[in-house]
């Protein structure tokens, strides 16, 4: 096979677009995918201060060199989940990259911080751990972006995750969760604009843009993710993939374009500040704290004398922002 | 396991919920199913004559025994496909169960009627064997209908189909077609109601049905079918289901419920009449015109010595009724 660009020897085909790259033009296709993305939602503007959410693996940290390589101002923040090895793998990998870019990592541990760690609050809360990991991870990249002053969260999502996330909103013909479903939430009070950056790109170019720029990442899943909502929702749509390339594209660039308006119309979930963080909810009280409240063993709708601490401002419940963060299944 | 409404021996189980039924409850509930979705969607009154689109499968078999057995008029409609000795199994076995039931049964010949056969139409025009194939279905049931005074065509297809034609409409975004997808269309200038009452009911129960009530069917899948699209869309709902029962349901039932208002609302395809036979179409030519040109070598927008013979009037297209006959995958 042949570069469909230069017609030097290619080292990536790649099926749903019926072609085939060497390692360069390969890494300049998908510098141009992501331009694109960033093009058409206005993402971000040249100045913005961006701070890109990664955890150590290959979307997040592909992402943290993509935003560095088109000459954003990208800060990391890695959030310690307390998940034994593999949060230490995470964590190493993570500050190795920053230091390799001589670029700046802000760290958050969710036990230090927070007070409980993610194996500890799968099995206090009604939440399943993935859910209760995405809010959180929701919640302090919202609170680190506003402390910190940056203009927008970037988050590694790719097409797979989009798809999968649709496809599992779809199954249930959940209209309000599919009408956040965007490449691109608008900041309001309280509330960081947030971007994806990569939902243009599947998994497997992600990967291989990872691998042919060297950017060593962490290859092992979550031990916890098993079974979880949104692994088989992948399966699925790699089902369809495999049978008809250009599937997961189209049906999440499609939504986009003919979905997404049809659900944005009917979305008017009224929002109300959260009796306990003032953050907007649907409910009285918003998820993040009615899942810590569960996990430390509180009772809402009482004085909350441990916590949260004064700096707990800006918590985001899931009906509002419901996985704009890492795509957290339910 | 016992019978949920009578505690006798159960002989099936309905795992999406959770319940298991003794033979006599179990015909009992799915014709209570049958009963709601008529009532739902007021698909059928006590005097209407029905036309009942039979092809020798469980389905068709199980709808037209349900139909009688609740009281409705309702003729059977047999389509000769001409496809070897699967078409002729299924022609016995359609003509015993009338018999046996002492019910009208009308005959169709495609070839004889029309003038070609599915395996030939299949190689010949640019449509696939299925695409050509439901066409035509829905083409002569909408005329036999209209010519023989029916009030309403009704059609077998269960929840499998229904959750399975969606998923495909969906991944595509296809939004004209989703926003189409009704167990019931109402009738308009050249065209009959159209009606699918089992579409609460899953295939396993219609097979059940079948099995349970003593009906021969024809068990052979058409052996044209390999690899078509919308049996992948069952393999996709099948694995979901597998996975967490109720799915199906929960996705078709949960579009009406939810979807379908939205997707209505976004519907302004504009008909005019075909150039060739006046009926509705969003295109110059309506699709049964063009396949049928196709297959029997003809040009459109010449005048058709060789046909179509006068009393072809009521000609569809699939722009204007996509799947409403045997969800014909395209």
């Amino acid at each position: 096979m042949r570069c469909r660009r230069c017609t030097e020897p290619a080292v990536i085909e790649v099926r749903r677009h019926n072609s085939a790259f060497c390692k360069d033009c390969f890494v300049h296709v998908v510098r141009e995918q992501v331009r694109k993305a960033i093009r058409r939602f206005d993402m971000l503007a040249p100045r913005d201060r961006v701070l890109v959410a990664v955890s150590g693996g290959k979307d997040s940290l592909a992402l943290w060199d993509l935003l560095l390589g088109l000459g954003y101002d990208a800060t990391g923040l890695y959030l310690g989940l307390g998940i034994g090895g593999y949060s230490d793998r995470s964590g190493r990998i993570t500050r190795a990259f920053a230091e390799s870019r001589d670029a700046t990592l802000v760290e958050v541990d969710l036990e230090r911080d927070l007070g409980f760690d993610i194996p500890t609050a799968g099995t206090k809360g009604s939440r399943s751990t993935c859910a209760v990991c995405g809010l959180s991870k929701r919640y302090v990249f919202n609170r680190a972006a506003l402390g910190g002053g940056f203009d927008v969260v970037a988050t590694g999502h790719n097409l797979d995750d989009e798809a999968a996330t649709l496809l599992g909103n779809t199954l249930r013909w959940d209209t309000e969760y599919i009408a956040r479903q965007s490449p691109l939430l608008p900041g309001k009070e309280g509330m960081v604009k947030k971007v994806k950056p990569l939902y243009r790109l599947s998994e497997l170019e992600t990967a291989a843009y990872a691998f042919l720029r060297g950017i060593d990442y962490v290859v092992e899943e979550c031990p916890l993710v098993a079974g979880n909502t949104q692994l088989r929702h992948k399966g699925a749509m790699n089902a369809l993939e495999a049978a008809s390339p250009g599937a997961k594209a189209q049906f999440f660039l499609g939504y986009l374009d003919r979905g997404a308006p049809l659900f944005r119309q009917a979305d008017t979930a009224e929002l109300r500040p959260c009796e306990r963080c003032q953050q907007p909810t649907t409910g009285r009280f918003c998820a993040f704290c009615r899942a810590r409240a569960q996990i430390l063993g509180q009772r809402l709708g009482e004085p909350d004398r441990a916590g949260p601490p004064e700096e707990l401002v800006a918590e985001l419940s899931d009906e509002v922002l419901p996985v704009e963060i890492y795509g957290g299944a339910r």
